[in-house]
């Protein structure tokens, strides 16, 4: 096992091209800038390709277009950022086309600033673009896990042909930690000639399109859509229970950076012999509202806190999976801010 | 009173006219280019501006700007053009300033067609764009209906310094109906001169901004948009309950062209001797989760269904103001399919 | 008579507003950002319309639309603006569509500086923009002949249906001179009916294009424009003569910022009993290649001397005009740098 | 030797692959889009890049960035596209870039038509952009000479660092003709470290500009290359004399698809007994004044024919040459016609 120290966006790029992501079409913004410095100097190296494009409406076309033609293809961008790829992200959903996206969410709405914050949550897991579709969203605490999520996006975006999005923020982006690649094994991608315009010389032409004028056709290709993210639903979930085996009354809901400090509110907390549990929903969408579910039917469990940086946007998702069997209480912080594991201790402590 | 027969599409030009919403940017796009041709001719009969941007992403920044002057502006658009507004939408709403959206949804994701469709429910009414902020939605679902809401989407933007966005389908654009301007009050805009950048001669310059870098100065800023949100939770709840004054056993929650549907079912089942009620949600943020869940309390009640043209959207909030307290069924219709009278009929018939 | 003290730049757009020019449409670019302040102070005062485009490309297409609606309309810009409108310059002129463009040149190639330069020359003469076609191309030297010239030019424009640019520099832009607009006739625009595209309910549509699919078709319209450039070539040559009255051997060329310079370059050689002759083009196309020819023609001329803020461009037109029957000499300074009387008197003694 | 048959546009992909030059960033437009579809098939092949950019500005621009890294790089495009380069060729003028430029003009001005003209000649021998620059102009007259002249251009590029523009038309760039690419030395790019923006770790940053704040320095650079257009004057001067050797009184002059016309008719004249001289530039800049002026100095020269397909451009330069010395006749066509042999001979026999 070799570790090297990467800064989290420099990570990003650097297990794309592990997964044979090397075709990269961006446009800078803080603070995930270095990703597309980082490709700008490594893409030339293995044969790959990067496009600076003229915006971010133009770098998500980029993708619709490479992505049709059968590679394996990402982008990364901020907030503002992503919105302007919302028309994109729906067009190529509803290509069935496998894309990577990563978004380190700067503090808004607006312009905002390039701190850390979760406030793109809804976007992300409600699509933000136009119309029925969904993204799969996973959403990594530490530089090890976004590796790791990078690579498995590429194979998520494959296996489902749909479009993946990575939700971090900038101290993800920014924090060197040490990475390990070898821990996570470089996929193939799936052979794509079945679909994949890649020229039809002696063959039928492909067709990539998302325009469905007679309403029942639409309807279909509607459906196949809505079955296949109840296979996401059904086969993609992921979660983290931490230190949920044994008593436990206050049950913590949290996810990236922010899971990572309460994760610290945890440990400070057993040190000082309180029990509380911390459910981390590693994919956002897919929800893991089952898992949610039992442990709000647990007689023990008598109360929820829902932590996030932002007003309150994943609290929906824990009130559809709790269903008012338990309350649920919030603390979030904003513009930027990082909840310390001392404000979540203490909010702990006020639910005790 | 005097009617006058209007296409859905020109009356909301009209009643935008009529409420002194004389600044128009769009760009054309079906099914809803009608604003854009009744505006080109009307507005400068009436001193009025119409500017067709070069695209979505353009028309919708001259609404930034013109917003930040205090003129009255809106604009229309379809599916993907409000996605391409949506990096503006956050801007705007950030920025605390009036404008008004109508978003003519067809059928999608992606390209996808011009018939009707309710598919952009989560967009609208989690803000599409990124960050932390809301767009007050109202969902109209006759002609007059949509005239009235125009009017007050002005006044609502106006009083609360925030986006406001009216979604249609084609249906209602499309249709012609007639229309009594009479019995909708115009409004006078409240004085902006206390914010408004009409020039500084002689005072301090206002300043519209999203960008702010210290974080606690951001946090208050995002605190400030959040309380905001919550006086709309609490003043701006509209909703209509239809045959529910009597013994009903089977609520029905649609909104817009469908909840028109379902009226038809409600009298056709009336008329055979079954009492169904309906539940239209008007806003759709903020959402009437309370009227909800009073129904759901009520013992009599024994089963939701939520008739969407979706895969089923709305459904989540129906989830949250329901809390799993009594079961909800769905019906949904994709591809620009508008269920029928009969087809909801029916879908009762298997929950009775 | 009364004169006010104006800018250059202001001057520019008081003069268009009271030739009628109040469709302005422009994107800001030093060292002529006032013309777009003034006009975006004083065009809704009057009744008339200013975009700010998203970039030169679109400003000169609003002009081409908004031309073809038969409406008196101008655009103003700097060196690199104006290469941006090159295509949209040859589409109008080739629509035959009376615009006025001013480019207050600023010294370059390239982003170059805002200081003042005549390197646009061969630009302003010989259409920039591709294929056949000419722009008529006044050149003014002081503040007040600025002012004629843009009201002169909203006539030739109409006159001839043919763009007309105004070129000056930073200096002429920038410089705050006495203006008298009453010495200035406001003039009426013709009757357009016959041909603008002003909405064609109960008459002929009018068809405003650039497409000619047949060859013979194309031919006779480039034939017509050749035609209308002919027409020009006869009736609207203006020059000045200055101190050609007399005994002179040695005949500056020069034009603009440039002439003026030279004006008391040779006031201060007459003051020393030097008499040198002043020939100054006021259109630079058409060019008034007839009286330098007769200039060269006369026994006493000696030699020629162009003075060009640039490396030599209108000296070729010269040189068509004296076709070697006598010597031209040249002084050219760049990047900015206008030449001072002195180094024109210089020049003046190297030559006697 | 061995002779391929290919379609000109093909044959200038090839071309330029050949030389080196496969990174090529483009956007369509007849009748030169076989480039880019042969680049598109090709560069993949060779380990090249084409970037199809959003627009003609885009793709100047890409072109302008790639040069500065040192690379050959080329774009191809037609009349109105290359109108929209002209901002960015005169930046890359002004940064002393290399790059190829080919423009297969269509007959204009405006949209115009795909068919042959000669339209573009002031646009490309007068810079088209602002300010003081000059391009290198290529114009041949056959397929291999296209071959030829393409690979000249990367050289001539290299050498002065500047752009070159080939100016072809359809007619060229859609003949099929038997090529001979060994006939052509194949060049090797010289070493570029000492100013290309390649990355600077471990030497001091180079810097790309063509911004100038101090009027000196600008002047200077001016000066610089002014400098180098003079060095093309005395090196670069290219030209063919046909049929004049022996006894000739009447000289046509004509350049590409015109000249070889014109061979045609000095052909058919020759079979009559009819002795006229052909004079094809081949550079148009620098444009060969010398030849020219020695051929109006010959005793027996009674008289000049310059054959365009414009209205008449490049006789401004054969005035240039000639001087009143001798009289000289025009034929032109317009619209996309192409003179045929039969007009140019009897033309001849007008001035006989």
């Amino acid at each position: 096992m070799s570790k090297v120290l990467l800064k989290g966006c420099e990570a990003i790029g650097e297990a794309a091209i592990r997964a044979g992501g090397i075709r990269y079409f961006a446009y800078p913004i803080t603070p995930q800038t270095e990703v597309a410095e980082y490709m700008a100097r490594r893409l030339p190296e293995v044969g790959g390709v990067f496009i600076q494009a003229e915006s971010e409406v133009a770098a998500s076309n980029m993708i619709f277009g490479a992505a049709s033609a059968g590679v394996r293809v990402f982008t990364s961008s901020s907030s503002p950022g992503i919105s302007l790829m919302s028309e994109a992200l729906s067009y190529i959903a509803t290509a069935e086309l496998p894309a990577v996206f990563v978004n380190i969410v700067r503090n808004g709405p607006g312009l905002g600033g390039i701190l850390p914050s979760q406030g793109d949550y809804f976007q992300a897991t409600r699509g933000g673009g136009h119309g029925d579709y969904r993204l799969l969203v996973l959403a990594p605490s530490t530089v090890q896990e976004t590796v790791e999520h990078v690579m498995l996006a590429f194979d998520l975006a494959d296996k489902y042909r749909n479009p993946v999005m990575i939700i971090g923020d900038g101290l993800i982006g920014q924090m060197m930690e040490p990475v390990d690649f070898s821990a996570v094994k470089t996929t193939t991608p799936p052979d794509k000639s079945a679909w994949a315009t890649t020229g039809c010389k002696g063959r039928k032409p492909h067709l990539i399109k998302t325009l469905f004028l007679d309403p029942n056709q639409a309807e279909q290709h509607n459906r196949k859509m809505g079955a296949k993210y109840d296979e996401m639903r059904k086969h993609e979930v992921r979660f983290e229970k931490y230190n949920m085996d044994g008593e436990y009354h206050v049950v913590i809901v949290a996810f990236g950076t922010t899971a990572r400090v309460c994760k610290t509110a945890v440990d400070d907390l057993k040190a000082e012999g309180i029990e509380v549990g911390l459910f981390r929903p590693i994919t956002l969408f897919p929800y893991p509202y089952e898992p949610l579910r039992e442990i709000a039917l647990r007689k023990e469990t008598s109360v929820f806190l829902t932590v996030e940086m932002s007003m309150g946007q994943m609290i929906e998702d824990v009130r559809l999976g709790v269903a008012e069997r338990k309350p649920i209480a919030f603390y979030g912080r904003q513009g930027g801010i990082v909840p310390s594991p001392e404000e979540v201790v203490d909010e702990v402590r006020k639910l005790l």
